[in-house]
């Protein structure tokens, strides 16, 4: 039965380019595995990013993002979510493969030299953020990974690292293999330029206030070859009839691609329709929000809950590590 | 009142030179600062050193180190003796100072370039290894901390560390400064060819048994200006006499001096009463070891207290450095 192990970055400014990308696939891939399917709030990691740290807010990050991945449909009585920094097992493995690691790998790692690229000092928690990914991912001997591509030379890494311990060492851990996302994780923003994400301020938050999403969606671009009411439209190149796909009934967008198409409705009204759907994908998760936001110990709990249970977990994996490496003092007697 | 931390290398191979330099001052130092004086083998910095690392040894090192030092008079009793691996916290806070230590300080440490200039692939635990030892010192807020010269510019990278994460987090850590031992540290080798070292096999082992020591002995350099019986010698010039002084008592180091001055004593009478103190320094030391050797749980059992006796120091420090970075979760009500 295949495990697998999913970094969940601890912000709670939460997407739906995230939601349609990431955390459908990890609720998905919850439903099927169960108790084998880990979910990691990855606030040890978040502190290698001097730019996006900020200690006054990590903390509440992390239950944010916990709290959206929930009210979006990941249900920790049936899958395992904790944050990484409650279960310590996860740095004393990362110095292990420390140790077995040539610098040279980790200077290799693309995302270390476009990160640094532009930085006066580097912090070495750069250097070893890959080291510490492979920790994560190994700790619980997980053979999937959801990742998006830019991890997967992280991954490839993972995989060295976990060769290079079987090989020392006899056999331990699998060589993770990377599951990616299909398409929609390719969610268009809401200017129609490239991909939604957060650094080009082009988001729909999965917990944003309707007035707000409407007032976005009222002023963004629709096909550029309909100018007037009159002209057809070319749905396959509108922004919104995208967003239709991820939101409406399948019957509404199959209206709404032909009437495009012979002019019978305007653009207005196509976002009334959408909106229409969005309200109806995202109400409920935001409900379920606002139910957790209001008993937040429900949240903590559940963290708390997770932690045990994934050290349950990695414990047990680390006392193997320790005595293949040769740390266990055996008493006599 | 202030906290000394020593690291101790896992290796039960201690020549006199390690005797009389560290060990002797580490008694010491406990005798005047009890609890407060923390002792760790460190087993997990062992792993950076492919070269000396064995996995079959590393646990038995350990072991010994602990028991040569126990027998030569570190008393678990009075202070903390612990193995580096048995608390967690270590690794915990190192990756912490690692998310804010510079890669480039890192580089500039003499240790990491000489010790890499020759390697094909740098192990990444070699460029962390000065991380680690902060983390060492800094997680039981030690400000003492007695080491070699060698070690003076990793201990002025932990105060370094140490101020970084005051200046950004509030006043947390002292900045510890080196006690370094006397000039008993530089034991010459039993070649008479400058320091005792086990690279350069000239050393004689405080576990060593007496004939091979006597054969060593025999053999060892004396004043070159002394050629025949009746030539008078330089005891100042004489590795014998400097041992005299180390294990002798004074009455016994003090005629040697006026007795080789003057043709008084044969160098073989001189190496005769040498033994002799030698003997006497080092039975109590080898009777205590075969004792413990003969029940080594007395030696696990100690290894385990004192881990705990470190751990209910360093879990608070870590949980006061987990509050001030933003990874504490606050629970409401
Ligand atoms: S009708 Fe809808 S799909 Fe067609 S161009 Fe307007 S917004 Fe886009
Ligand atoms: S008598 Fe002793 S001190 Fe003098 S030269 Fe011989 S061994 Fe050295």
């Amino acid at each position: 039965m295949p495990r697998a192990f999913s970094g969940i970055q601890p912000t709670g400014d939460i997407h739906i380019g995230n939601y349609f990308g990431a955390i459908q696939n990890y609720v998905k891939l919850g439903q099927q595995l169960g108790k084998q399917a880990i979910y990691c709030v990855v606030d040890l990691h978040a502190l290698t990013n001097p730019a996006a740290y900020d200690r006054d807010l990590l903390a509440s990050r992390t239950f944010e993002a916990t709290l959206v991945n929930m009210a979006a449909g990941l249900d920790p009585e049936q899958v395992i979510l904790f944050a990484q920094s409650d279960v310590r097992e996860h740095n004393e493995l990362a110095w292990i493969f420390t140790t077995q690691t040539p610098v040279g790998e980790l200077e290799r790692m693309t995302q270390y030299k476009d990160k640094t690229s532009k930085l006066e000092s580097v912090p070495s928690g750069l250097l070893m953020y890959p080291v510490l990914m492979a920790a994560d991912i190994l700790l619980y001997k997980a053979d999937t990974v959801p990742v998006g591509e830019d991890q997967e030379q992280h991954l490839e890494l993972t995989r060295e690292i976990a060769r290079r311990f079987n090989y020392h060492f006899g056999d331990t851990f699998p060589e993770p293999q990377a599951v990616h996302a299909e398409d929609a994780l390719r969610v268009p923003g809401i200017d129609g330029q490239g991909k939604m994400s957060k650094s080009k301020g082009n988001t729909l938050g999965v917990l944003e206030d309707f007035a707000s999403i409407w007032s976005k969606l009222k002023v963004a671009p629709t096909d550029p070859a309909r100018i007037r009411r009159t002209d057809p439209g070319d749905p396959h190149h509108c922004l919104i009839y995208h967003y239709h796909k991820l939101f409406s009934d399948p019957g509404v967008t199959a209206v709404v691609e032909v009437e495009c198409a012979r002019a019978g409705i305007g653009c207005v009204d196509c976002k009334k329709f959408l909106m229409t759907g969005v309200e109806r994908s995202l109400t409920p998760i935001q409900d379920r929000a606002r139910v957790l936001r209001a008993d937040a110990d429900v949240v903590h709990g559940a963290l708390e809950r997770g932690a045990r249970e994934a050290q349950a977990i990695a414990a047990p994996v680390m006392q193997e590590v320790r005595e293949k490496i040769g740390l266990v003092r055996a008493r006599q007697g």
